[in-house]
């Protein structure tokens, strides 16, 4: 059942997912982690089968951000937003690059699942999932499928 | 704020996703797919970006549950579901596994995350996302990471 209060929860939400893609855009880590909640378990595409806590997440995405000095790439397509009144999710397939310290510019597409709660009335982000998939022959990530 | 009714659904959540658990470990592709809505949009640990609708789903399921004719792994750990009356969505780490075609063992850990809607009173997985994170040197899926 899609109620009036779960469409303004989808709309809320929305605006937490753009905002929070404009702070990566714009490579602000401060803004970027002020969408999660402390203590959030976040599964990203790299390195470690989790991150947990805001601050171990956080020291990650420094670490990401440094990674790539130039400008950063970040498309949101096919977004899909389920929401009720405490709790939401949505997925995305994300087109993600940016220019590395060889100045090259890399991008590629991953996939991304994010759970939110309301917490004090304020949507955020307690957990989230970003991955590529990989070649069961080879091992190997499959950075380049479109869709 | 937690109420009963979310640590009801939570409960219900929690059998649904055992259930789908007990299906792959038995291989059973029409019960594992039982648990799905008919437009979920799935990311699998491998081979596409995404699977949309049950049909394709029921494919890959079907490959994969071939290509381990021997007894299926799959233990699920570190479960957290979140909760409310018509959405919710869980993450867990899993170890899964099986005997392959050759009579080899294979197992490692992989991420999952499912986004469930309660659908005419049932909760059904309307997305589901499995990875192992890749190294960013090698590219290569990192699957014997434990937790």
């Amino acid at each position: 059942m899609t109620t009036h209060a779960s469409l303004s929860a989808e709309a809320a939400v929305l605006e937490q997912l753009e905002s929070w893609a404009a702070a990566v855009r714009a490579q602000d880590v401060d803004a970027i982690v002020a969408h999660y909640a402390p203590d959030i378990v976040a599964f990203d595409a790299v390195m470690k089968l989790q991150f947990k806590g805001v601050a171990a997440y956080r020291d990650h995405w420094q670490t990401c951000v440094e990674m790539f000095p130039g400008p950063m790439v970040l498309e949101l397509h096919e977004v899909t937003i389920h929401a009720d009144h405490q709790v939401a999710f949505c997925h995305a397939l994300q087109r993600c690059g940016g220019t590395d310290a060889k100045g090259q510019f890399q991008a590629g597409w991953l996939r991304l699942t994010s759970g939110y709660r309301r917490i004090e009335g304020e949507w955020k982000v307690v957990h989230e999932h970003f991955s590529a998939p990989f070649d069961m022959e080879s091992d190997k990530a499959l950075l380049h499928l479109a869709p």
